[in-house]
């Protein structure tokens, strides 16, 4: 009887849609509980913080309470190979691709509540109020949260959910060691999620992922949800810099070899290229690291190790700063007679979201009469890896304190974690019509 | 007869004092003898280092050497109540002031065989030159070894000679501690040294020091020997910056506070001022310290400390760069937002040797076709703390390796440490005679 009164609705201009919302007090309950498991205090600040790293057991206790969320939701569950953990809420039309609504709940060993979490609690809530409302889609809808996102613990980051869409190969997965030399697989078996279930996942109909933005930007202009458009591509780049140690004191200027003034011109270098306007606007780099050695006041640094992290939304112009920077590198070391290696640490292309599922988030929030905008991911998520698979898109929740994530200070507003798991909830039912 | 044989030619044009000069091999033996105690090979490069911390058990088996060596020239030894140890040679007219010939034996952890050894080395075979050759002077010449020249213990350098000229009072030197809470005065009883002779000095007729430069000037010129004018100011601040942490990926460049782009900002600076020209040719400035926080690839820097060493042989010109310097560091905090604190940690000012000194020593390195040049000393020593009380100067001689010092590579050729010996020696009788 519901699925009658509401599926015609729903195809049609979304007038019902509109009164469906996730229960605010519900979701803010469980975010809070799920929090409680890892918590510790910060020494610094006092706040408590989340320390659930990937495979441990307190990842084991998460993962055993939402799995009961999951079934107490009366929602089929299932855990892959790789023990990403997905829950099936059934459709009309059982044939049909689902929809799958995911992220994942493992934590940096210093996080806090929001990241990951809220975009497997805020879809599991958005079930709950379907059921409320006594709704029944036309697809399938799974849930899921994927293992090992953070990539803290065994060094890669999207680990299940690359597993689940291919790109990376169940075996090589399971081989992954953490400092103490334990496997990922063992891991998983210890913790009793290494699943039977299939972890190559068939193509869905679509995905879509609900996150904490993890920036400053729609805060800091004044947004009330952002639509994502894609993930940025990363360049990671270290640099080992040999100079010659010598004396401050004795040492004239001239007859320096100085690795940290080599670091300090690579920096200047590199705000440049952001001013010029040649790479893009949203062009960033950050000098993370920097170690001279011996790092003492009155000794001239005779090598010293730097990062550059590189993120520009279009390959091309990250591709040109790229070459930009490796040629001041080159000039910089014949310049300063140092020699200049550099190692490439990471490097991902630029992924783009879908525009029909973009489209559908927008037309929700619009509606809504939600204050939001367009937004590149600066961050990478289990979203970028189901890009490849089905049309994808994010829903990303403003944080307090300009967006500060990975620390206990890690907050978003419980309006606005409701808002954003309403704007999901909405974008499933259409996208499961 | 030999006194009277000698000094009157010694009195005119010097023909007899180029006659006089340091056995070579016996020089380097004694350095070799010496190093033994308290030698080390370093892991990284198989070289021997010396590591005689001051008032150790290994610097009190140097001194008792040291010690021996200059009673069996049959030399008057004394040991002062802090552990200065004094050995004098009979002028004369014993009534005058005498000459004073010293440095210091004790090293830095990982230090090398010659960084003060060969001043207080080449001073005793200067003056077993003297006894082979008969000659006695008008003044008394006193050889001295400094305690806790490095201050790498105590944690203040030129101890012994600063107590000596009275810039330290005693019981402030002693009262001073090691790591392990162990007071200079524990420790020279400890080990046999805490003497009964006066530790205030009164004023020398003169004090000539040999040293190796501890830098890569002479080596690099071609130079045989320096005559040092003097030591340069020192200024050393410690810089603490604060912006705020921020994710590399998500945090747009206008909405960073980047500790570490500010600590790359001010290494330019210094850099500027220096090519500018405004403070003088021998200006020198270093960052050898950065330290930013947390240190990692994808966090923009939310604190970092850095330090500047400043050098300049004029003091109203290292003011001014030091007022640049701050003027700098505060707009630059205006400018990127960050609070930036200076703290002064060490301030010395230039000090100048004696033209008079100087010039004795040029002209015998003239007179023997030494190739030299004047030099300012870029580190400190125990002839600066003399020159608050007698003319004084240095004799520097070069270093192979770019003039590395407190290392193990640490090396000055026998040929250089005999020529520099020669002139001390020569030196030395010229100023007593």
């Amino acid at each position: 009887m519901f699925a009658s009164l509401v599926l015609p609705s729903l195809g049609d201009n979304g007038a019902c849609i509109m009164t469906l919302a996730v229960d605010p007090a519900r979701l803010w309950n469980r975010l809070h509980d799920l929090a409680a498991i890892g918590a510790y205090r910060d020494e610094h600040t006092g706040l408590m913080g989340v320390n659930r790293l990937a495979l441990t057991d307190t990842d084991a206790a998460g993962r055993a309470l939402v799995k009961r969320w999951f079934e107490e939701a009366g929602l089929a569950v299932r855990v892959d190979r790789i023990g990403n953990v997905y829950a099936r809420r059934r459709g009309l039309d059982e044939s049909l691709a689902p929809v799958v609504a995911g992220s994942h709940i493992d934590s940096v060993p210093t996080g806090g509540a929001f990241d990951g979490c809220l975009g497997v609690l805020g879809a599991l809530e958005g079930v709950r109020a379907l059921d409320d409302a006594g709704v029944v889609t036309r697809r399938p809808i799974e849930l899921g949260f994927f293992t090992d996102e953070e990539g803290c613990r065994f060094g890669t980051d999207m680990l299940g959910s690359a597993v689940a869409c291919g790109r990376i190969p169940l075996e090589v997965a399971w081989a992954l060691r953490d400092r103490d030399g334990k496997t990922v697989k063992e891991e998983l078996a210890r913790i009793g999620f290494l699943g039977d279930a299939e972890e190559r996942v068939a193509a869905p109909h679509a995905y879509v992922e609900l996150h904490i933005e993890q920036g400053p930007v729609l805060a800091a202009e004044g947004f009330e949800l952002g639509v994502v458009t894609g993930v940025q591509a990363i360049s990671w780049q270290e640099l080992t810099i040999v100079g010659k140690s010598a004396h401050a004191g004795t040492t004239p200027m001239h007859l320096r070899r100085d690795a940290g003034f080599a670091a300090a011109r690579i920096h200047l270098h590199l705000h440049e290229m952001i001013e010029s306007g040649r790479y893009g606007a949203d062009m960033r780099a950050t000098m993370g690291r920097i170690e001279p050695a011996p790092n003492r006041i009155n000794v001239v640094p005779g090598r010293t190790v730097c990062t550059v992290d590189l993120r520009n939304p279009d390959d091309h112009a990250m591709a040109a700063a790229e070459r930009e920077l490796a040629a001041f590198v080159r000039a910089l070391g014949d310049e300063l007679q140092l020699a200049i290696e550099t190692r490439q640490t990471a490097r991902t292309a630029s992924i783009a979201f879908s525009g029909d599922v973009q489209e559908v988030i927008a037309r929700h929030m619009r509606e809504a009469g939600v204050h939001h905008r367009r937004i590149q991911s600066g961050a990478g998520h289990d979203a970028q890896e189901f890009a490849a698979k089905c049309p994808t898109a994010m829903i990303f929740v403003p944080g307090e304190y300009d967006g500060i994530s990975h620390n206990p200070r890690e907050y978003s507003t419980l309006e606005a974690c409701a808002r954003g798991a309403t704007t999901l909830l909405r974008t499933m039912v259409t996208l499961a019509s």
